[in-house]
């Protein structure tokens, strides 16, 4: 099937059956509204009690939603019936550091001590901001957030360890100041933002230039507002270099059965 | 010293120097107003995994607020200067469940497999409602805040299983909404309660016979409300049995140099 043919509002159940027989493999911004997405990494146990304290000493980054028991596929948090060997649209394999291989199921690839973790993600709350009146430029131009590795070092754990990943957002004063409150209710998916306005503060020397994702424009009169974001976790790992290394595809994620609305915070 | 013969407005600095010299050992409440404080467990990095699994799957009653590397007596997170190993007023050491010693450090015992968890407790949140002028009963009636173990049963992980334990404070209806908005503020030292009114719907026979701590009456118009408690991962302990745990005594937590007041959320 291809992917532009399955509507936006299909049912989850319909959705994620299509992506566990492997007929959806794209990407889920838009899918499954109210719903909460998570990032997928998934490491063999001897570097999980490492990855765990990583995400617990770094939340804005690597906010847990989920950590599997080692060999254990169901990750009964976050939804009945979930299986995270088939219910992610596209997986990336990695060894040692290296980009393998794209599957749409690691069934093949389960071991006994594969352990799962599942952090929340920005879609969440742009979700919310969005409902609340406050732009988000690149969901309007339909194009990736930008996205940029910054001067601030995240807490090691381990050989987990790297600097900071930050989402850029440009939006007026006042939408900001919104967004602060906005995003604060959403612990569980980043949580409020790390740094607003001047990037160079934060070791960002040109915001036309992301590291990852699509130049987002600043317009005369608006800041930009910085998130830490869930690549935080991608250059951890890469600085570990796990034997083996299971992630979702970026934009590709595990679509929950968690509601957005039952996570908020006061 | 005679603990009473130590100020409750002790500065910090003198406070830590005197736990750490084994000059106090006595219990916290009242000490370092404003600085968080934690329970603490030691396990072998064997059991590790698991303890930190349980943790991040039930937030409420374990808010993790640091955990150690393995081998490091140190806590950066919590306080610079801060060595677990004589740094709480006194422990318990625990052999496969069994109480084995109340030392008042553990130099002696430390190995290079140990992993120190501290977690949130509600001494943080007390001292705010006390300050929105919502009735703290046990505090007024200098006694211990009354415990009572569930039949909520907490999401395992690995060996670690158990019951809710939950402690009682009673206030009457108004308190207890003003006491629901104030805590959930306080997602790092057990946040809003999980329970209120009927005692029977959770479990509680009789609240007038808690399974620690000391009884505390509900007088006409006042209900029950029911917070997690960190007493939970002394019943998860108890059930994993491992070979060595070292906690600290109850009421005697480690005083971090963090602030109640910038760990609070909107």
């Amino acid at each position: 099937m291809s992917e532009s043919r399955l509507p936006k509002d299909t049912p989850l159940k319909d959705l994620r059956a299509a992506i566990r027989a492997g007929r959806y493999s794209g990407h889920t911004a838009g899918y499954a509204r109210g719903h909460v997405q998570g990032n997928v990494v998934i490491l063999p146990k001897r570097w999980a009690f490492d990855f765990l304290a990583y995400c617990q000493r770094n939340p804005r980054p690597c906010p847990l939603l989920a950590v599997s028991s080692p060999g254990d596929p169901t990750l009964p948090e976050l939804g009945e019936d979930l299986d995270i060997r088939t219910d992610v649209p596209r997986y990336r394999v990695f060894r040692e550091g290296a980009l393998l291989d794209e599957p749409t199921d690691i069934r093949d690839l389960w071991r006994d001590d594969l352990v799962t973790f599942v952090l929340g993600c920005s879609f969440s709350f742009e979700e919310a901001l969005l409902d609340a009146g406050v732009p988000v430029r690149h969901l309007e131009q339909g194009s990736n957030a930008a996205m940029f590795r910054t001067n601030i070092m995240t807490r090691p754990a381990g050989p987990f360890r790297g600097e900071l990943v930050v989402t850029m957002r440009p939006m007026p004063p006042a939408a900001a100041i919104r967004a602060v409150q906005i995003t604060s209710r959403f612990p569980f998916a980043h949580g409020a933002p790390v740094h607003l306005a001047d990037p160079e503060a934060i070791g960002i020397e040109d915001l036309s230039r992301p590291d990852w994702g699509d130049a987002v424009e600043v317009r005369p009169g608006e800041i930009p507002v910085f998130w830490a974001c869930g690549v935080t976790t991608q250059v951890a790992i890469a600085n570990a270099r796990p034997e083996l290394t299971i992630t979702h595809k970026p934009g590709s994620m595990l679509i929950t059965d968690l509601k957005n609305a039952e996570m908020t915070t006061l």
